[in-house]
Order: structure tokens, then C-alpha cells, then sequence
């Protein structure tokens, strides 16, 4: 296969169905997505079956622990994936939506209206459920998709994919809307965030090495993810009990995601009469402790912590953890070892509360709250194509909107400029 | 000098005077702007001794007419950089602006707050009031500017580059807050554009040349403006007052804009009634017309327009003109030639002016209004950093808000993730 021709050609017919998208109906869209859900339902076994001899060549190949977990289907995620499609027919409509419509000294009325990007490219690795996510965002959003998903998981993709093309056609939507590509060599990548002709965006969803190498080789924007460094800061006027549950449940209600607290930041002032009871807490649970020399002179068990750690995104069950003398510090530590994902403070302290989130740089900003809450379902979104950690365009948890832009729209009366 | 180790100095000042700035507050920020605006005025004459040894060396370098006419600068051109630094000083300070906050599910109440991109680097050509144009919104919005003139411009825009520095000294903000390069070496630029560490975003204006190069290089995203090739649809059920007002003023008010209308189109039902009235005004301002077969066959002075001709955007007194058959087959024109900038449709349909927007994926639609109001001014923005034909982030007319991002903030109560 000439891998540039074919992708120009994927391209081609993206470019195409995106026209026809951005003016699909709701109605469309939600029919194509019901149609998917049933579809996944009614091929379920199909979808098990290519997943297991996914699962079985992956553990062939020797694949970790922890990559065989994110690419293993069971009857359940089948179902959740199901949901999922449903769930995002139910979501509004985004396109067309239209609003600040403002009268000008000219007499011309300007406003705005949001409208598909047009062709979204997504590249993702071992989660064969993203096929579907992705496929039912970029969709309703009436954004054409094209799916690069990682060679571990061909088979389930393909499974999956087949499902997607049978709800287009039930709802008479280009097969092109979605594309997955059924080529794994790496070289598809390269073209595929390389031809700003047919792509209007890239969105990469994996490790943080697929992540840099996109965003080197990338021609068109890229709605990127890289690290969640995040950090709880417990300040001299926390309330000891929030920032106990916030602390803990930060750290260990989930210990692989970005959003899970990486660096505890204690005041001075509280340090010696929270910190022994929630080191407590954490050892229990099998976290390994590495902290500063005045937090280990109040917990004994604890390593010492380099400079090295406090710029970790462990995504283990391992913390570090600084005393610092004051709220500026903290910031000033978030500003300079963060990642710019998502940092709380636990205080009652009005004035501390908002000069937190302002200063803080970060894609979410929260006050007595924990980290993981930093997830569209969570905002409300109803779904997330990706959490960015950019500055433009969309920051934090990406949903419907983030595939959508603002264009200008102008109401005149035969308006003429003097 | 070391041109790399001077931009990233630049960079990193520019970078620690940003978070400073992030943090001032409006009145220290509109304070440095009138002080701004009062410095180009008591220099008046320093900036305009300045600009004509610019204008004198150019002549001597043999620069176009076009390029001396945007380097030139008059008393009055003087005064209205002033006004239009106190015109920005006037603007809502969009920094902290916070919104649509929602309770979720959970207790935890979520909204946005409006945010500094960071460091912003415009890189631009002759025109040296840009200078003080973009230190004034990039410093409202919050955000640190390296900003690369034109080595044409260089001794005007270190003359305003003094005047800026005189405001930031008398609000007590940063000096590195507005940085102009004193180097115009053009390896500068491939630094400026690939250092992301420093340089949140950077803001090309100039010649198609300019900006295709720096989207090529730069590895932090780009807000651009490449082709302005508007159109003017004049459907069937044109108001034929309105359709000759806005068709003469989409063209003639100012040849070389990019929201002239380079390419208008007539529906046939229209074309015999219209087409000769409105040529005889277009010729008589001596706009050469190149029209398809069937505007020649009404309007004998008209030359042949080639296919290359609907794709260009002439910024002279040149107009495309085609009859077309429907609206279906003006969308397809627009889409297939025009330049996703700017275009309008004359009518007084509801259906067709609804379907134009909707169809017509340009950064400004219009309906019964001249392209010639695309613009920040005429929109409402009080000012404009560029006018936008990227997809992502902003589109069409950039003013404070598109200098800035929304960042997310999350108020809660202790709550935890379940």
C-alpha cells in the first residue's frame, strides 16, 4: 500500500463528509448514534472475540501489565461503550448554536455561531473503547473523524469501526464521517497531522512520547495532553477534616490518572498536626512517602524527596511532599514544578481561596475540592474527547464544544461602511 | 551578538514578566497605557524625525510605493496611536472575568475564568503603529509581548518602543512586560517562533511570504491571517437598492483590504437587471471586471475570467464576476474558491439568508451587509490584534478576549470523588 496516497485519499473523503456533517440534521446524528449503540449490542460477541485475539497477540508480544489492562474488552465495557454512544445522542446539539448578538453604531447586528471544526484527526493507543468515544464526539459535533488506533488493538478497532459504519448508513450519513484507518504503519501518522488541507486538528490521546513526537511533526493544531503534575495545597487556614478527605482521596482513589495529586503542599502552620495523621493514612494504603526535611522530621517513615520528584507525574502510588512557609510559596512551587493541569487549595480563607486561583496557573483551578473531579463527565460535559493542557483554544476537560469554533455572523439592512 | 542566547534572554524576562502581569491590576494597567498615550504625544516630533530616516533609507533601498505608504508616518497618524492607546485603556479588563457557573451532581459548583495567554510575540512588517497597537492589547489582556518590527521600521519603532517603556516605568509594571527585539537579524524570528518554553503564542501580520514561513516553523501555535478572498452572492430575491449599495461598497471603499470583495456572484434571475447598472459604476471608477461567458454577454467591456481568477484575492481595483444558477451553486463557489474570510449574501429570503450562514464556513457571514465591516472596530472589539482565518481558538476579528483563554475553576466544600 502507498501509505501517502492512501491518507490523501482517507483525507479527501474527509474533507467531503465534513461538508455534509456541518449541515447534517440533530435528528441525523442522534438516529446514527442509536443505530451505533445497537449495533455494539447486537455484535458484542464479535467485538469480545476480535478483543481476546488482540489480548492474546498483545501478551505474545510481551506487553505490560498495565497495557494489556487498558486494551482488555469484557461484556461490561462492551455495554459501557453502548451507553456512551447513547449518552452523546442525548447530549445538545452545539452546531448552530448562536448567540451575543449586539446592535452597532452602523445599525448592523453582530453576533456569533458555532460551527464544526470540520475534520477532526484522532491518535490514540491501547483503549479500543476511544474508537467509539471518539467516533460519537466528532459526530454529533458534525465534525468528520478520522481514527488512528494503536497496532494492539487492529482487531477490536475493526470490530468496533464496523459498528460505527452501520449506523451512519441507518441514518444515510457519508461512511466517510468516520474513517478508521486500517493501516498500523507509523508512517500513516506522519501524513495524517501533516496535510492541513484536509485536517483541521490533530487530537492525541496516549503517552507522553506519541504525544511530543505529534506535536514536532504536526502542520495543523493539535489539542494536546501531556503531563497532569497536579497538587493539593493545604494552607494555614484549611479545615482539617476537608483537606484530610480532599488529601487522601486526591492521591489514592485512583493512582493512573492525570488528574490524581502527585505533590502535597502542607503550610508550616498545620503541618505538625496533619500531616503524621495522613502520612498514617497513606502508608496504609501503600504509599511511598518522599517529602522535604521538615516533613520527614514529622514523619519518620518518610524517603527524601530530590528536585527530581517534585517535577514527577508518578501515576503510582507514590507522593511527595513539601512544607512550605506561606500561601506565595505554594504558588510559587505549583508555578514552578506543575504542569499547568489542575491544583486545589483546601482553605476557609476568602481572600487566599481567590488569589489561588487566579495566580495559579493552571488548566483547572479548585478550592477545597479534589483533583480528580477535573473530568468532563464530572463538568458536565456528558463526555470528553481528551483533558488539553494548551492554552489556546480549549483548556482543561474537551467535550462537544471544544470540536466546535465561533464564527462571526452579521445581520444588515443594507448596510454600507463610510 | 548571539542571536539564540539574546531571544532566549528575551524569552525568559518575557516569561517572568508575564506572571507578573497576569497579576496587575487594571488600574496599574490602564495607568501604563495613558502614560503611553502621553509619551507619544511629547515625543511627537522624536517619533516622526525617526520614521523619516526610516522612509528616506527605504526610498534609497528602493521600496515599493505600497510598502513606503504603511511606513510612513504623519501628525496625525501620530495622535491617533495615542487615542487608540487610550481607547484600550477605556476597554473592560477582560482578566478575571468569571461565568457559567454550575452545580454539578456532586455539590462541587463549575465554572470559567478569563486568563492571560502568557507571552504573545508579534511578528510584523512596515506599518510601525502596530508597535504601540499590539503593546496596548497585549498589556490590557494580561499578557508579556516580544514584538519583531520590519527592519524597514526599526528607528520608528524604537522611538515608540521609548514611549511604551515610559508607561510601563509610570504604573510601576515590568519593563520586559512589552519588549521590541532590537535586532532584526531574521534568525531572531526562527527563535521567537520555536521556543514554547517562553512563548505562549505568536501573532503573524504581514505578507502572505511572512506568514507561510512562520507557520512552517513555528512549534507554538499560530493565530494567522493568510488570504482575504471575499464574496458579495446577490440571490434572486435581492432588494436590488440594497444589493448596488453593498455590491459597489464590498469593492470600492478600500481596493486594498482584506475584506474587499474580490469575486462577486449574481443569480441569473438577477444578472440582466443588475449586472449593467452595477458595471457601469464599476467602470467609471475604473475597476477592471473579468466575468464568466454569461456576464460578458451583458456587460461587452468585461474580459475573460480565468479559473485562476476566482481563487485570487487581486487587493486592486480588479473584480471576478459570475452568474450562477441557485444559492446551492453560490455556496459551492464561495466554498470551493473563497478563502473562509469573509462573505455576504444579499437577500430578503429568510430560508436562503439562514442557509448562506450556515453553509458558507467563513470567519465572517453576512446577510444584507458589506464585507467591509469585518473588522474589530466596526464589531465592537475597540481594537484588533489581526483578523483570524484559522479554525482553532479564534476566528475572524481578534480583539482582548482572543489574547486571553478560559481556564476552569471548580468551588467546593470538602467534596471528594466517589
Amino acid at each position: 500500500m502507498d501509505i501517502e496516497q492512501y491518507m490523501l485519499q482517507v483525507g479527501a473523503r474527509a474533507r467531503a463528509a465534513a461538508r455534509q456533517l456541518a449541515a447534517a440534521s440533530t435528528r441525523a446524528k442522534n438516529q446514527a448514534l442509536n443505530a451505533m449503540a445497537q449495533a455494539v449490542r447486537a455484535r458484542a460477541q464479535t467485538i469480545l472475540d476480535a478483543n481476546a485475539a488482540d489480548v492474546a497477540a498483545a501478551r505474545a508480544n510481551g506487553l505490560d501489565d498495565a497495557m494489556l489492562d487498558r486494551l482488555t474488552l469484557g461484556a461490561r465495557s462492551v455495554e459501557q461503550m453502548a451507553q456512551g454512544l447513547e449518552q452523546v445522542a442525548m447530549l445538545p446539539d452545539p452546531v448552530g448554536e448562536m448567540g451575543d448578538f449586539k446592535r452597532r453604531p452602523s445599525g448592523i447586528l453582530v453576533g456569533k455561531m458555532r460551527v464544526p471544526l470540520g475534520v477532526v484527526g484522532i491518535i490514540y493507543e491501547a483503549r479500543p473503547n476511544v474508537t467509539a468515544d471518539a467516533a460519537a464526539l466528532c459526530l454529533k459535533s458534525g465534525n468528520a473523524a478520522i481514527l488512528r488506533g494503536g497496532s494492539e488493538a487492529l482487531r477490536s478497532n475493526q470490530a468496533i469501526a464496523a459498528c460505527v459504519a452501520e449506523g451512519l448508513r441507518a441514518a444515510q450519513l457519508p461512511a466517510a464521517a468516520v474513517q478508521v484507518l486500517e493501516t498500523t504503519d507509523r508512517a500513516a501518522v506522519g501524513v495524517l497531522v501533516a496535510m492541513p488541507q484536509y485536517v483541521d486538528v490533530i487530537v492525541p490521546r496516549g503517552g507522553k512520547g506519541l504525544i511530543e513526537r505529534i506535536s514536532r511533526e504536526a502542520r495543523v493544531p493539535v489539542i494536546k495532553h501531556l503531563d497532569g503534575n497536579c497538587h493539593v495545597y493545604v494552607d494555614e487556614f484549611a479545615h482539617p477534616d476537608k483537606a484530610l478527605a480532599i488529601a487522601v482521596n486526591a492521591k489514592t482513589q485512583r493512582y493512573g490518572t492525570c488528574n490524581t495529586m502527585e505533590s502535597l503542599l502542607l503550610h508550616a502552620a498545620v503541618a505538625e498536626a496533619l500531616l503524621p495523621r495522613l502520612a498514617a493514612i497513606y502508608l496504609e494504603k501503600g504509599v511511598e512517602l518522599r517529602g522535604c526535611a521538615a516533613a520527614r522530621a514529622l514523619v519518620p517513615q518518610m524517603h527524601e524527596a530530590t528536585e527530581s520528584d517534585w517535577y514527577t507525574e508518578y501515576l503510582a502510588p507514590i507522593l511527595a511532599v513539601r512544607i512550605v512557609p506561606d500561601l506565595a510559596a505554594a504558588i510559587d512551587h505549583i508555578e514552578t514544578y506543575g504542569s499547568h493541569h489542575t491544583d486545589a487549595i483546601v482553605t476557609e480563607n476568602h481572600s487566599h481561596a481567590m488569589r489561588f486561583i487566579a495566580a495559579v496557573d493552571s488548566a483547572s483551578v479548585m478550592v477545597n475540592a479534589s483533583t480528580r473531579f477535573a473530568d468532563g463527565f464530572e463538568y458536565g460535559l456528558g463526555a470528553e474527547i481528551g483533558i488539553s493542557t494548551d492554552k489556546v483554544h480549549a483548556r482543561g476537560p474537551v467535550g462537544l464544544e471544544g470540536l466546535t469554533s465561533q464564527k462571526w455572523v452579521v445581520f444588515g439592512n443594507g448596510e454600507i461602511r463610510g
